[in-house]
């Protein structure tokens, strides 16, 4: 039974492995080796310590090098870097990168969790620039030194990815005027543009400058010069664009490697080579839902990986069954969180689906402190969930783990409404908006109402549809879609005369509840309507009313 | 289509109902009866209204008679009883309070949801005591405006459910003087008493006099007479002993009534007359988990069979699954939620089950404001979930939230670790205590762990087994079960010769997971090995030290 096995990395997916195999067999010997001096260091919570949220350094180290061999009996080779692996003779080398020695060790099972790295391009002048990126402990210690000594005034980030976003809100905390690049028309890939809208808006009222649509050309000394011409005078620039796999030692050794640069794995997260495993940051895993490659570099799948794959090496035969996607981050004072599929996705794999937008309070509305939510739904024809995105101040979280939850049970929108969820005034509403999401999913699948999206209304009215609104003439004052007219649900029914036959009618409300009622009456008076998915609130973010953003 | 359809009751259940009614039909006769003033008012608000956190009496109005006639076009006639339902004639007789006039109102369809009224014991003495129940809005007018002008000193609280615990919170933050007299030796009943015990703990933290096991005898005046002899002088008493169904109505016309009160229906929600359909807190419902009779007096329950209801009445076929009792409550700075069945009722029904209880943080502890938790996960041999119990200052919500859904997906403890859930530092950590939960009911049901309980540690040590306590001295020093023995767990391994052979070894730390640390090494190394469950934890905590208890 026992084995010797030798683990590439020292993390989240490499320490996880290893803590996990000793308490699978005090004998083995298990060999972790970790190019940088830390192991086990909280990769997650970098942000925050150069923001100084997190005030005490140690606390990064959630474990030490001889923490962990202590506990776990582990032979951990840290500041050595795994330069080659010789399948045949199931060996590594490794080289101590203080010594400069180099030698080999033998392997049983082989355990590769060698993370991701920042992609750095070979943008004209980055070399002289004060260029900085953020995947480690050193990297972190370098960043906040330079703002603790330096005292900069301005910071350029370029990508508005969760690292750059994470950082955008550490730095404006430590004082710095930041400017964020990002080449794409939306910060945060992973959740689709109207909800990204939220993101724009936080970040700029909380003085972030966005630059979207736009890239670095250049660095000339203390400027970023842009791909629009724009030209920004900065003291550091943080590049956070994305990581890429470490998988170059894999590919040396002839390992699968994918489209995306991925090592390739089995579900039993095997490599080609059954006696090498590789789990993590560096690995294509199958989306969950559209059973295709993809890659989520994220601390879960790596920690989930790091167990799954411990107890393989022990006989077990545990299979990771893909990755959801689900993430989070906090943005000032709102959290963003996604789970599953987004709609740019569906939309580009020609995949049928439905979507609805949300304003649910995250609590009881006459308890106090409770925040207006947004949440987007996206199912099938079917009701299957796709996934959805979720921006509020307090209550995001929760919901999002709901749906994840809800999806790995196999459930349907159809099955929201029954979700039982815990109600008192501080925590919820009697229907959650879980529920919620549900109730008005179901109805737009069973047809017991139609819905035109955000997207679709400006070219509604200049099609010369009517649209109207029924809010409250002081709400529709403070600002509603141009060419709209005002009838106030509560009077709808006492001027249905005042409506156009014969035409198709859309009606607007704040957030689509009102709109839903006013619709089901028009219905139900013999008018085909359409209800505007998300009201006003969907509307007037997704086109970025109110938020100062410059288009590269 | 058109219908002629009677509502009784005009809050959670019956408002629903027909808002929904209406919905799915403009042309219908929607007549809601209620007996008191207000409808659709917000019950869960009350007791924070009293208690001055909601200020404006306004908003425990979620709608008015006026709001809702013009909103959903329905003839609301409030401060009229139902006084007898004629099922021959499908007719109803309905008393106006103002002017006495009783008259008949016939329906096609008629909705009970009637609700449930406080307990009131003949208690000798009680109808001359300052004895208040909570309900409805009159009875909050009453007690508001008794501790707005008399300003009451002391008040006594008869009952340890939700009612009374947050009454008691409500109190005390209006500085009142409170004691809290509960029947039985915990309170919070949905809760099992090692749950209970840090409600007891944050309770007598805040001040309130906590008398278990002690009823009421007699009311004397100013004086409580408590069935131990003892006497407590009060300006004010509050009875929250519990609910009863509102069923006599449906009883006198001969409609069928569960042993425990409450109107029997079927799974779509239909009283034994198929014209009538009953929901709320007035039915006898089916425990989701347990398929028996239950009654979950809850708004979440009111409003889905309200929904429900509507729907079959159009023709739908909807069934209520049953309630798994799903609940929540904040208790000053902490928070207990539950779902599913306890470990009381399970035992009493004599049903195979396990149990385990973790301590994790509510998110990453490198993130400031990271609060330990207490989850409870109960579950069968098979690993299907029977439910859980959380408390915690933070995301006690969020989690049981994630196991009722976990539950209506059909998800084992075996799924909980595949649980894809949101990690970022400030919302939870990369292995979420849920997963975390799985992964550790999981070790118990695979045998890779043995466990001993909290309350079966005295007896293994009364036995003379051995009980290793492998926290650090300082830990020890703190608190620690006597006759237990110290070797902290980093020693363990050099230390196992001062471990007796040849007998059961029980291993203990702070909240579980060193200890499983400790059995897995002690095991591997041929010792017969059982872990404490949560540790130190849960044992000190459920044995209530440090909680100021009277006992009666
Ligand atoms: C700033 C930041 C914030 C993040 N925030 C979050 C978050 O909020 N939520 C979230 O889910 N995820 C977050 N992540 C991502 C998360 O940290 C990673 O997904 C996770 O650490 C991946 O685990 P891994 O084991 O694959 O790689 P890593 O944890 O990166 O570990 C890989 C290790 O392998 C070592 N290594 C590589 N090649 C070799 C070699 N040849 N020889 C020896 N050693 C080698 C590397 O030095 C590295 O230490 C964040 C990451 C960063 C950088
Ligand atoms: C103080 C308090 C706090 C609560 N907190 C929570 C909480 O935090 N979470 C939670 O889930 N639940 C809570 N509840 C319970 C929740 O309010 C109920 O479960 C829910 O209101 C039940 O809905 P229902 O429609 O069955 O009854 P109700 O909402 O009580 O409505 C019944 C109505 O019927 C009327 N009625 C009865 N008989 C007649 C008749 N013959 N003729 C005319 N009218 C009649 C009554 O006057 C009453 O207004 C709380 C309840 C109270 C009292
Ligand atoms: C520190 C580290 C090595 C610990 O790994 P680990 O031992 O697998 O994880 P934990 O300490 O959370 O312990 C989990 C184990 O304890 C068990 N456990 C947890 N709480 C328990 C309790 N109260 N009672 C009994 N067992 C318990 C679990 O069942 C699990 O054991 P198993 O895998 O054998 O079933 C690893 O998590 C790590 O390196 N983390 C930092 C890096 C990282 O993740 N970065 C990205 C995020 S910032
Ligand atoms: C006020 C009250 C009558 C409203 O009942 P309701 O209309 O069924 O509920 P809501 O206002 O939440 O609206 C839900 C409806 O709007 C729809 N809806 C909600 N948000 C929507 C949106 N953004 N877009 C479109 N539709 C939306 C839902 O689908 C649902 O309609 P459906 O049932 O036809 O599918 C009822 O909830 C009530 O009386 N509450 C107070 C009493 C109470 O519950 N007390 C106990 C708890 S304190």
């Amino acid at each position: 039974m026992t084995k010797k096995i030798v683990i590439i990395g020292g993390v989240a997916g490499g320490a996880t492995a290893a803590a996990r195999l000793r308490r699978l067999d005090e004998e083995s010997h298990i060999v972790l080796i970790e190019r940088g001096e830390h192991i086990s260091f909280a990769n997650c919570g970098l942000p925050y310590y150069i923001g100084e949220t997190i005030h005490d350094r140690q606390k990064l180290l959630v474990q030490t090098v001889e923490g962990m061999k202590q506990r776990f009996n582990l032979d951990i080779r840290n500041l050595t870097e795994a330069i080659e692996i010789d399948r045949n003779h199931k060996k590594i080398k490794a080289k101590n990168l203080i010594t400069g020695e180099v030698y080999e060790e033998s392997y049983d099972q082989l355990i590769l969790s060698p993370g991701a790295k920042p992609i750095v391009p070979p943008i004209p002048g980055i070399n002289d620039a004060n260029v900085f990126t953020l995947r480690n402990i050193p990297d972190t210690d370098k960043i906040k030194s330079y703002v603790d000594n330096k005292k900069p005034n301005h910071v350029t980030i370029i990508g508005g990815g969760f690292i750059g976003i994470e950082m955008a809100e550490n730095l404006v905390d430590r004082g710095l005027n930041v400017s964020l690049v990002e080449k794409g028309d939306q910060v945060m890939g992973p959740v689709d543009p109207e909800m990204a809208a939220y993101v724009h808006q936080e970040l700029s009222a909380h003085g972030v400058e966005l630059l979207l649509q736009d890239g670095v050309k250049s660095f000339e000394g203390i400027n970023v010069i842009l791909e629009s011409g724009k030209r920004i005078e900065t003291d550091m620039t943080i590049l956070s664009i994305g990581v890429k796999p470490e998988s170059t030692l894999a590919q040396e050794a002839g390992l699968e490697i994918g489209n995306r640069g991925g090592i390739v794995v089995n579900e039993h997260l095997q490599t080609n080579d059954e006696s090498i495993y590789a789990i993590g940051d560096a690995i294509e895993v199958q989306d969950y839902i559209l059973k295709q490659p993809t890659m989520v570099p994220l601390a879960w799948p790596a920690n989930r990986q790091g167990r799954i794959v411990a107890d393989n090496i022990y006989g077990g035969d545990q299979s990771y069954p893909g990755t959801l996607g689900t993430s989070i981050v906090k943005v000032f004072d709102y959290t963003v969180a996604t789970t599953g599929v987004n709609e740019k996705r569906l939309k580009a794999l020609d995949i049928p689906y439905q979507t609805v937008h949300i304003h649910p309070g995250s609590h009881a509305g006459y308890y106090p402190g409770a925040e207006q939510m947004a949440i987007k739904l996206l199912f099938s024809p079917d009701g299957d969930i796709f996934g959805a995105q979720i921006v509020s101040k307090k209550g995001a979280d929760k919901r999002i783990d709901v749906i994840a939850t809800a999806i790995k049970g196999g459930l349907s929108v159809r099955d929201l409404p029954n979700l039982e969820l815990a109600y008192a005034p501080p925590y919820s509403s009697a229907k959650d908006l879980i529920n919620m999401a549900g109730y008005v999913a179901t109805n737009v699948l069973d047809g017991d109402v139609e819905i035109i999206h955000w997207d679709e209304i400006d070219q509604a009215i200049h099609d010369g549809e009517v649209l109207i609104d029924v809010r409250n003439p002081n709400e529709y004052e403070k600002g509603s879609v141009s060419g709209s007219l005002n009838i106030p649900l509560d009077e709808l029914r006492d001027r249905l005369d005042e409506i156009p036959k014969g035409q198709r009618i859309n009606v607007m409300c704040q957030a689509g509840l009102r709109g839903y009622l006013a619709s089901k009456i028009l219905w139900l008076n013999g008018f085909e309507v359409r209800n505007v998915d998300g009201g006003w609130k969907t509307y007037s973010t997704a086109n970025g009313i109110d938020t100062k953003i410059v288009i590269g």
